[in-house]
């Protein structure tokens, strides 16, 4: 066997990560002509947008798209970032793995320093020309224009032409162009959607377009302010694992073991450290690059075993409440749907020392389509995930939650649910767990299903609310006009035979019906919302309680009021002490508001308080604790609503096990 | 923006491929504990069929998974391969992108030069612990025994410990010894459903397999015969991308343009070559290396613009259909089907380049759950696919056919249809585009979703003929037994009336059936399958015809035959010249086949000829030419059946576009 062994050893040898990629480049994404033409121009437009934030810049994104030949295109794609400088230019276009964001804890849109290079590497492999770079790195500045390839056999950049260039009225940027054999389409998955979802999720982005055609679209920035920049961190010590534990006690600076957990992680007090110390039976000034591994061992297990406050949630970026509404409303077009379920943010969470957060948002009924598969958008770190939703752990969690509880079609309870409903995710994190290197699809991390689970569950149940909303006010509904139509005709026949006037029948109607009905409407008018609310009292009694609802704060209009309440809430709750309303009588309440765009407010959300929440038909029971339950306040980009309830999933593993296939 | 340019310049960085994986091993399929534990198993057990395929030795190995904490495991894996000469063996080891088959154009499990080292990696990080490889190569060489870890900073080997070592009674062979962080499972996604599956489609290897309970299963070797070798061979121009033909014509040994595509293409031969050459307006001695970008466009487009004979197909090795049979009832365990679709193994076709073959079978009924969606299984190169189905090409094909047509239920016409059925797929190829490192889903490559499509049309038209006999023959039935309950109420009560004796019915029963009946079956007692045909003619004419049927060649046993043959071929038809069989009479037919296991025979497959079929109940009509339509021969595992019928799809990348999410 030795002769053949020798054989087998003068083949083996070393491949370089351009040459994988150059024939694996279907795992970048680069899998058909359709799909490259895309995946090119998200690599570019990413990496624009997060310079510009680290930069703190509001990005001014250009891409062109130009037909070349039949299948050849010519890309360009301009940015307003703070320019690369010059030594660094080959290597960011033209090496595969090199970047600056890989080794930070931190969300950003490119982390695996390969996008860019690849792309350029895909549209050599299929035009045989160079990427063009321009890039500027201030007024004073000269620009430099290369002529970069990759060399795939050493994975390194060949620079085929380097010039000084004039670059007029620019201050700073980068502007890259290539070629590459594409198809140009447009649909669900095509770049005017990629770009439009992606304008969308950052609004303080402005990104224009110029298409085949040479038409040009513009997506406008919506706001002109920065989304918080996230911060840095150190790595969070939930989940760590030996082998990351062993290479940051032989790298660390710190030369004692309490230094080195409180300032090499995140969370971890002098407090704590000694208390991790204690229990690892562990000096606090041991030398952390000398234990061994049967210390380390010990270390990690003490770690484990002490409580570690939740990651902090500056080095994270959720969309946001109202982003996610509009994210939403942008794929509804023209239909307007019934329901948009208040959309919830989660609290960050850890997977393996890397935090991460859910945000979940669902829109029911109205138009949507009710016979076929619900539509799920899913967004990682503000990026549109627009292929391989059949691998994505989003996908996974929606299938493994049992619909039929919310009121969504669903065979068996498992798979993805049929109905009129689209069903948003996004997952922010330092490190989000791509499937692979073309970021299409998120692995399937039980920490990170779980969470997507419980978001899904919080939407869930709030869409459940308001179907058994629907239906009890359809079957009331129907039980009122079955009373009202057969009720007279009795009164008629028996006032006839015994010869007596018709009765007065609104008691009788009243003690049959015995509810407080509350119809409500929103309309826009003018650039104000016009809100009724009429509360009809179908009980025998009169009644008395308090009504509230949640408006946007500062949008209420005082003038022209006729019914005033008994308090405006800064955070938007606005409440009446309602009047004695007798038996049969009705009362209505109007009211505008002022300084919303027209999606701003849509439904009304209606409480009631001090009467019997049985009586009561169109609006929900207060809860008992405003402020934490139940309640959801619209208007809070910045600080979006907690939600507080966890249900404790336990999590089981040979249910990963049955479920992945 | 000079001083954020050149802040963000000082992070810009390198990252080692091993670094990048470290942190992204859900890439690599290490995604959870149960899932980790079965990756790594199957790289070292991949990697051991390669090797002994390579060297032509029937494989033995032993896999031992040992408990050494909670969730630590020890892991054994063994072979008889022919060894990893010494200095080779940190390479192959310790070193992510380091390999013997990357390069070759040839069907292989392994491919990347990741998979191993990435076990190691991954033991290395959860428990601190390096592999322990032992490798010899001959008898008269000594083993080495080396402790090994990946050093992830720089991509390369570290051994801990080197070692000559004294292997008893063992001449060659390779042993990886690891620790692992994991957990150990049973059911549909485990180890011992892994190495099952790769036992079925491998009958030329043993696996012993011992769980942490030290309880040994071993799959015994069910045939002494290797699978043909692959060949290596060139890349087919099919498909050919301009990089690639840039790269190629810079790097070919040969000095002219006419042997540079006759040497280093398959299927170019000389007169090709000349013709490629006055396409493209080139000179056959133009030296290739030498070609300008213009030059080489026009040579490519004059290689797309020739017609060039598929590719070999000994690059590639099928299963076959009597292992895709074996592969299907294996799943079944006790259920027992009622109706195999004959298997398809489509002809070789390429993608960019690359031969592959696309495998298909089907099994339908009995006690297979109707109301579930259909069961896939998925292989790729030999090896069983367990994980990611959502994101593999064998779905999409699946999902994106109209399985209504062929009597599945399926919401809409696509999707995963429902139904009482197992599907499988084996996609074989030089070079399996995999959606990521982790080996565990098939790319969405449109030649390579058309080809499943076609074969499963193929699959699914004999599944829609089985289901149209089946309700045929049961509708037939129906009428039979209202007829025969029926007629002779009312010859009972007419004669009655009319007072005379009861007329004998079976003529008019005939006549309103008109119909002959074909009843089978097939018993299994004493190493014997005892097949038995009877005919009954229900029509009122007497019948003359001939019967067929399909049996594995060489089995049909001619002792105690009662009616013999008129003709038993070769390939396993067997053909009777029926008697004359009177209307209303019935004949049998009795024989039995030999040296057959059980499940080599459980369907009788009967024809009828010279007579008019839609007279016939229970035999399909005899195809007018035998050995090309219709007819499948079961016995045939070295040289598949090829199903020539090519329904041309006109490939549309619009539908791509839709389909792919």
């Amino acid at each position: 066997m030795a002769s053949i062994a020798d054989e087998l050893a003068k083949k083996q040898k070393e491949i370089s990560v351009s040459e994988f990629f150059e024939r694996n480049r279907h795992i970048l994404g680069f899998d058909s002509q359709v799909k490259s033409l895309i995946m090119g121009i998200k690599e570019a437009v990413d990496n624009s947008i997060d310079a510009c934030e680290e930069a703190d810049i509001l990005p001014e994104i250009t891409v062109m798209i130009e037909r070349i030949e039949k299948d050849e295109f010519r890309v360009t794609v301009e940015d307003n970032g703070p320019g690369i400088v010059k030594k660094a230019i080959p290597n960011v276009f033209g090496r595969l793995l090199y970047g600056s964001r890989f080794h930070a804890v931190r969300q950003s849109r490119g982390q695996q320093g390969i996008g860019i290079s690849a792309t350029v590497m895909y549209g050599q492999i299929t035009t045989g020309k160079p990427a063009t770079v321009i890039s500027k790195t201030g007024k004073e500045d000269v620009a430099w224009r290369m002529d970069i390839m990759v060399n795939t056999k050493k994975n390194l950049p060949d620079v085929l032409k380097e010039d000084p260039f004039i670059w007029d009225g620019k201050e700073h940027g980068t502007k890259i162009t290539y070629h590459m054999n594409g198809r140009y389409v447009g649909g669900k998955q095509s770049v005017m959607e990629y770009l439009k979802q992606t304008a969308i999720v950052n609004p303080h982005s402005r990104i224009a377009f110029v298409d085949p055609d040479g038409k040009r679209t513009t997506f406008e920035r919506a706001t002109e302010k920065m989304p918080p920049a996230t911060k840095e961190i150190k790595p969070h010590p939930s989940g760590l694992e030996l082998g990351t534990l062993m290479n940051m006690s032989k790298e660390t600076r710190n030369k004692t073991l309490g230094k080195f957990l409180q300032l090499d992680f995140s969370r971890i007090s002098d407090r704590l450290a000694k208390e991790i110390c204690e229990k690892a039976d562990l000096s606090m000034n041991a030398n952390p690059a000398k234990l061994n591994l049967e210390e380390l061992k010990r270390l990690l297990a003490a770690i484990g075993a002490v409580k570690i406050m939740a990651p902090p949630t500056d080095c994270l970026s959720p969309i946001g409440v109202n982003l996610i509404k509009k994210g939403l409303r942008n794929v509804l077009d023209e239909v307007r749907p019934e329901f948009y379920a208040p959309p919830v943010t989660r609290d960050p969470k850890v997977h393996s020392g890397n935090p991460f957060l859910v945000e979940v948002g669902i829109v029911y009924g109205g138009g949507l389509p009710k016979d076929s598969p619900v539509q799920i958008l899913r967004f990682a770190n503000r990026v549109p995930l627009l292929y391989q939703q059949g691998a994505c752990v989003v996908t996974k969690a929606i299938e493994s939650t049992d619909w039929r509880r919310y009121g969504l079609e669903q065979r068996g309870g498992s798979g993805i649910p049929f109905g009129p409903a689209i069903i948003l995710v996004h997952v922010a994190s330092t490190k989000v767990p791509f499937t692979s290197e073309a970021k299409e699809a998120i692995a399937n991390l039980p920490e990170i299903q779980s969470e997507i689970e419980l978001a899904l569950r919080i939407c869930g149940r709030s869409l459940k609310t308001h179907l058994n909303k629907k239906e009890t006010k359809s079957k009331t509904r129907v039980k009122f006009e079955i009373v009202q139509e057969i009720l007279p005709l009795i009164a008629l026949k028996s006032a006839k035979i015994v010869g007596k006037p018709v009765p007065k029948l609104s008691g009788s109607i009243t003690k049959i019906m015995n509810v407080v009905w509350i119809d409500d409407s929103v309309s826009y008018e003018k650039k104000h919302h016009r809100v009724r609310v009429s509360i009809y009292n179908y009980t025998p009694q009169s009644q008395k309680f308090n009504l509230h609802m949640v408006i946007p704060p500062g949008s209420f209009d005082y003038k022209g009021l006729q019914f005033f309440p008994s308090e405006v809430r800064d955070d938007g709750k606005v409440s009446w002490e309602l009047p004695k309303i007798a038996s049969t009588e009705r009362l209505d309440i109007n009211f505008s508001l002022n300084g919303l765009n027209k999606e701003d407010y849509d439904e009304n959300e209606i409480y009631a308080s001090g009467i019997n929440p049985v009586l009561i038909i169109g609006a929900e029971p207060l809860p008992g604790d405003w402020d934490v339950k139940g309640m959801q306040i619209t208007e809070s980009e910045e600080a979006p609503v907690q939600e507080e309830e966890d249900e404790e999933v336990d999590y089981d593993e040979s249910k990963e096990a049955l479920n992945d296939d």
